[in-house]
C-alpha cells in the first residue's frame, strides 16, 4: 500500500568500505520496497551518533557487504508499508525509525524499517528534528536506569558522561533519585555537568583520579558502573569499585580491548558484562515496549532533549560526519534532506 | 576445651615476605589457640594447591602482614576447641580444614579454623591423606557441575584441564552426563585425558586450535567456560563460543590480566565473572554444605579421589614447593608432620 507518489530514485548516503568517512559518497540510489511487516519512511531528519562512526569503521555489531546505506536512526512520515497486519497501522504516521542492521539504513530520503519495533509513532509533542533522535540515546538512557533500579542500585558511575547520552542520563537520574558519579576527560566537560547540576563529575586524567572515583565509589557504595569507553577504563572501573560490582560496558570509544584484573574477576566478585539495545529492547513484549515508548515521548521535552549544533543535507554527509568526529559533544549533528 | 596435650611450640613452615618459595622458611612457632567457634587441628597432612603458589607470591585473594603460615586446607584431629557451640562437636574428630585467610596456614603441625565451614568431619572411608584434599578441589570441582547444571547448561568448556582438578571436573561431568570441551597445553595432557576417557581434548598450542575450539563449542552449544589461565586465554574462549555466552575465570596461571574484546562483550553478549570457593560457599546455608559435603565425600573414593605422587615432612616444604612449581600435574605433593 503506498501513500504518496514515491520516487524510484533517491538521495543516499552510501558507504564503500568500511574505512570510516573516507568510505563515504552520495549518490542516486533505488529507493528501497517495504517486505513483509515493514515500511518505508520517507526521512526528515537522521542523527550522526557515536554507534555510526563505529559502523563506518566496522566496528559495530552488524556489517553487510558494502556498498550500505548507514544511519542508524532517524524520523520522517511512512509513505508505503508492505504485506502484514502491523504496517498498516502505520501508513502516513509521524515516526522515529532505527535500522534493522539490513544495510539499508537512514542516512537518505527513504528508509525501509520493520513495522515490529524498527518504527514507532511520534508523540505530537515530539517534533520531526527531536524525533530522530528518539531510539537509541533517550531508550539507552532510559534503560540504564531501568537496569539501575532493577538491582536495587542507588548509586552508578558513567564514563563519557558529557555525551549526549551522559547529560540525558544525568538529567534522568536526577528526576528518578538516582546518584550519578561522572566521569570524562577534560575540565571543561567538569564545568559543563556541573553547570547542568552534577555533583559528582571527575577528570580521568587528573593525576589522582583512581583514588577520588575509589573513595567516591566506596562512600556512595556503587556497585553498577556503565562504560563507553572500555580498553583501561573498565580495569579503573574494577579496581574503583567495592566487592560484588558489574561493570556494563556499551560502547568502545578507546577503540581497545576490554582489561580486568584477574583478581577483581576471581576475588573481589566483580563482573564485566555488555548492553547493546537492541537486543535489550528484543526481550520486552510489545506491551512493554509502548509503554517505555510512551513515557521516553514525553520525556523528550526536556530529561531526553536532545541539543542540536547543526544541521546538513545528505549531500554534505561526508563534512558532516568529520566535523562530528572531531567534536562528538557540544550538541548533535542531523542529517537532511534538501528542502 | 583441650582433649590432648597440646605443646606450645610447633614446627611451622613460614613466609617471611610474598615473593614465592624464596620467601619460606621452616621454624619452631607457638601454636596457635582456638577462639569462640574455633577449633584447633593437629594436621595430618596438607597439599601444595595451585592456590598456594598464588598465596605465595602475594596473588591470592587475601593477604597478611608476613611472617604468615600458608597452606590453604589439610587434614587431621580436633585436639582443642574454643568457646562456643559449635566447636563442642568437633573435639576428638578425624576433620578436614580450610583455612580462613588470617595467616595461620595448614603448613604446620596445628591449625586453628572456623569451626562455622573451615573444618568439616571426614566420612570413615575418607583417609587422612586423601582427606587432606577434601576442600580446594573436589568442592570446587562439585560447585563447577553445580553451576553448570543449574544454568541448564549440557556442555562446557574447562581451560588447564589436565590439572588434578580437571581430571575431577572430567570424572564428574562424565557420571553427571555433562559433556567437557578440555583445554590443555601439550600433547601428553592430551593423551592422558583421552586414557582417563575424556572425547574432546584440545591443545592450544596447535596452530588450528582458535578454529577447532570455535567449531566444537559451536557444534555442541556451548556457553558456559571455565578458565584457569586468564589474560589472552579468556579472549580465545569469548571468541570461540556462541553469543549469549560466559566465561567463569576461576584462577589465573598466565599470571596476565584478563582480555576481552569489547565485540564480544557488547554486541555478543557475552560476559566474564568469577569463582572462588569461599564466598560461593558463603552463599549456602549450614544444611546445604553438610548435604553437599556428605555427597562429595562419597565421591573421594572415585570421581573426587586425588593422586599423590610425593610426600615430604614440613621441613622440606621449600623443596616439596620447588618440586610441585616444576610440574603442577601428575599427582599431588603432600606436607606432613614428622612421624
Amino acid at each position: 500500500m503506498t501513500l504518496a507518489q514515491v520516487p524510484s530514485q533517491m538521495t543516499a548516503v552510501v558507504l564503500d568500505s568500511y574505512s570510516g568517512v573516507e568510505g563515504l559518497r552520495v549518490e542516486q540510489h533505488p529507493v528501497p520496497k517495504p517486505g513483509k511487516d515493514e515500511v518505508l519512511v520517507k526521512v526528515a531528519a537522521s542523527p550522526i551518533n557515536p554507534s555510526d562512526l563505529a559502523y563506518l569503521a566496522g566496528q559495530y555489531g552488524f556489517k553487510n557487504p558494502p556498498p550500505v546505506i548507514p544511519g542508524g536512526e532517524g524520523s520522517g512520515t511512512v509513505v508505503a508499508v508492505g504485506p502484514g497486519m502491523m504496517g498498516r497501522y502505520f501508513l502516513g504516521k509521524r515516526v522515529a525509525c532505527l535500522s534493522q542492521g539490513t544495510g539499508s539504513g537512514s542516512w537518505a530520503e527513504y528508509v525501509v524499517v520493520s513495522a515490529k519495533g524498527g518504527a514507532l509513532p511520534l508523540d505530537q509533542s515530539v517534533s520531526l528534528e527531536q524525533g530522530a533522535m528518539s531510539f537509541v540515546n533517550p531508550l539507552t538512557a532510559y534503560a540504564f536506569l531501568e537496569i539501575t533500579k532493577k538491582g536495587g542500585h542507588k548509586t552508578i558511575v558513567l564514563t563519557a558522561a558529557a555525551s549526549a547520552l551522559g547529560q540525558m542520563v544525568n538529567r534522568l537520574g536526577r528526576s528518578e533519585g538516582v546518584q550519578i558519579i561522572n566521569v570524562v576527560r577534560r575540565e571543561a566537560q567538569v564545568d559543563l555537568l556541573k553547570q547542568q547540576g552534577a555533583t559528582v563529575v571527575l577528570n580521568s586524567n587528573e593525576a589522582d583520579f583512581d583514588q577520588k572515583l575509589r573513595d567516591v565509589c566506596h562512600q556512595t557504595e556503587a556497585h553498577l558502573a556503565f562504560d563507553a569507553v572500555a580498553g583501561s577504563m573498565t580495569r579503573q572501573l574494577l579496581d574503583a569499585l567495592p566487592q560484588n560490582s558489574k561493570v556494563t560496558v556499551y560502547s568502545c570509544l578507546s577503540r581497545e580491548a576490554v582489561q580486568a584484573g584477574a583478581d577483581h574477576i576471581i576475588f573481589e566478585g566483580k563482573a564485566v558484562e555488555g548492553f547493546w539495545l537492541g537486543p535489550w529492547m528484543t526481550g520486552k513484549n510489545i506491551i512493554q515496549i509502548l509503554l517505555m515508548w510512551r513515557r521516553a515521548q514525553k520525556l523528550m521535552a526536556k530529561e531526553l532533549k536532545s541539543e542540536i549544533r547543526a544541521r546538513y543535507p545528505f549531500q554534505d554527509a561526508k563534512k558532516a560526519v568529520q566535523e562530528y568526529q572531531n567534536q562528538m559533544t557540544g550538541g548533535k549533528i542531523l542529517l537532511r534532506p534538501n528542502q
